[in-house]
């Protein structure tokens, strides 16, 4: 691992500032550049470093990290090695074989530049927005090509273990297929389905409930931005929804053969409710005793596709997804309320793994949803209940 | 409001058995039926209500409420209606158009028929998860037809209001073209994007972040379950995904212009990053500067619109969705952190709105992001800092 003793960082967004108060944090000496002198001169006022003055500094810093809107980083990279600014320059742009391509063509020195992208980021932008603790335990890519020296892998190595991340090796064109199947094309489709809601009825806002607020969350983002990363990864994320489009064209094709076979069954209902199930029903079969038309198995597998896709996201702590026991309680909406209720899970000993709210429109009352391990459960609920919560069987 | 005093509950899953009990706190006295005699024994157990022994009811019921699946609501009500069980009749399916049309084909009296949805649920399911809290302040939808008498509305609005819901008028159609919006549609969407994660790689998963978890966290619900609801609700669910997968393939068809646009250009990138930006720069200056080909503004319209239909869902409380400030607070992974950032938050008069918790995944520390009213934001971020958290800037 190599000694990180100086660091220039070109730009000072959220992501740069973060980097360069991480590596204060270490003693580092840090460099600061932006195309916006007001940009600078904030992340100076909050300790990221002091200004860089291209002509003051004769020798060439460890390491430059580039944190510039994706389609800038060849240029910058270019023009910093003309410079000769530094030993070793990486990136954090969230595409990767967009800046590598580019740079290639402008031909500058690929084997001391390593490509990089800290999975890491916040609904607030800008270097006020920006903390030290932002790569904590946050994978952090890395690309390295064939040109790339070792020394250039092992100075980012440092700089990603100053910033407490995690480093993840992997190919510039596998990693912007990764990007795009788990952050890019999900942008885009939460956009589309947001999108059903500008047009809808107030009658329909009304009925909205906690499903479509988490589905359509992350569409509230920065439209700019996001245009200039979904064109950094055009042709992986246009794939991307290519597939999502035809599952879902394939999908209204069986909504609308099943509504088809419907009207020629008469519309009527085709088993009798009162009967009791048979234990060895099948999935197929339930749904047949349900009146529902054959062609709606298509859509049944794509559900269940979709039940096998979220088994697969990363659970807490990076390992595979942990089951945890979910207890709801009734919260009134007064100050101290989720106070006590955590006190009282403090004293029966219980770590509330995740905590998500649920306000009743129109109420002074919501649900919190507790996440806790599997065995703790029964105790927690008995505590809640010792205190006078309304826990729900 | 009609005075209701007996109520047949036919169906004791989650809804019914919830229904039930609220009704129980009300002094209701309330007879519970379903096809499987285990549901009816433990919604008993629960204190929901006593068994139907159609025999021995020779009186009908002020209500009877039918809890059963969409396909399986016309049946019911024809069957209830010979033996004479109910003054009044009420559903709530997930859908309306399906079942007033079948009891229409089956014969059925619907001038004692008013179909209604209560727009409440929980993850789990049966008589065990219900709660006479479920429906406090959700909104209750009901559906009269031009046949529907004013005695059949009064009653099922005195239901409403003993279970705490709030009453929303509106025609079958509308209501089945506003769920297919705001939940029907969102949900196969959901899956169509966890699908993606079904077949990505390792590499893709482990870069998974927030957005895509909550993107996709409803597709994890029940298949066949779904099925059922999507059945019934086919032509209103199947128009809305294609409009959804129209614009996914719009998308992606500009996506690929603008890779083309960008090979044309060699590659290069447009503008110098080095310059300070124009003040008067517009979004597409802003693009074009950054070296994004003109196909991408396609693109940039969809994301706008994603971004004024988030900004119509309604906020907690029913209201416009208000504006609150979010607190940043870095958190340990230890039982009683979060009691005590509470407590802090108590002690400094601040009410905490939302508590949004993300874990970083590898390392025992999180983010806890607090809503709060914007004119407090200041007062808890001093508070916490005063008792040592760390609150980036």
């Amino acid at each position: 691992m190599s000694d990180l003793q100086s660091v220039l960082v070109v730009g000072t967004g959220l992501i740069g500032t973060s980097v360069a108060l991480a590596l204060r944090e270490h003693d580092v000496d840090v460099l600061l550049a932006d195309r916006d002198a007001r940009a600078v001169r904030l992340a100076c006022e909050m300790g990221a470093g002091s200004p860089w003055r291209p002509g003051e500094h004769a020798e060439p810093v460890d390491l430059a990290v580039i944190a510039v809107p994706p389609h800038f980083v060849a240029e910058q990279l270019k023009s910093l090695q003309e410079r000769g600014a530094a030993r070793h320059y990486t990136d954090v742009a969230s595409v990767k074989a967009l800046p590598i391509t580019q740079a290639g063509r402008l031909g500058c020195d690929l084997t001391c530049f390593v490509a990089g992208h800290p999975l890491a980021g916040r609904e607030r932008s800008g270097p006020t927005a920006a903390t030290a603790d932002l790569f904590l335990g946050r994978p952090w890519a890395y690309c390295p090509t064939e040109e790339t020296s070792p020394d250039a892998v092992e100075t980012l190595l440092g700089l990603i273990k100053l910033c407490g991340g995690e480093p993840v090796r992997v190919g510039a064109e596998e990693h912007d297929r990764a990007v795009a199947v788990v952050s890019h094309a999900p942008h885009v489709t939460a956009a589309a389905v947001a999108a059903r809601l500008a047009e809808a009825s107030d009658t329909a806002l009304g009925l909205a409930g906690q499903g479509v607020r988490d589905v359509t969350r992350i569409a509230a983002g920065d439209p700019v931005l996001w245009t200039g990363i979904l064109s950094g990864n055009a042709l992986p994320v246009a794939e991307v929804l290519e597939a999502v489009a035809a599952d879902l064209t394939a999908a209204a094709a069986a909504l609308r053969r099943s509504a088809a076979q419907a009207a020629e069954a008469g519309g009527a209902a085709v088993s009798d409710g009162s009967e009791a199930p048979s234990d060895a029903a099948t999935a197929g079969e339930e749904l047949a005793a349900r009146g529902v038309p054959p062609a709606m198995s298509w859509v049944t597998s794509l559900l269940k596709r979709g039940v096998a896709g979220t088994g697969r996201i990363p659970g807490k702590h990076g390992g595979p997804a942990r089951a945890y026991a979910v207890v709801q309680v009734i919260i009134g909406d007064r100050p101290g309320e989720l106070a006590r209720l955590f006190h009282v899970a403090e004293e029966a000993g219980v770590n509330i793994e995740d905590v998500r709210l649920e306000h009743a429109p129109g109420l002074p009352l919501g649900a919190a949803e507790l996440s806790v391990q599997p065995q703790a459960a029964a105790a927690l609920t008995e505590a809640l209940r010792a205190h006078g919560w309304h826990v729900p069987a």
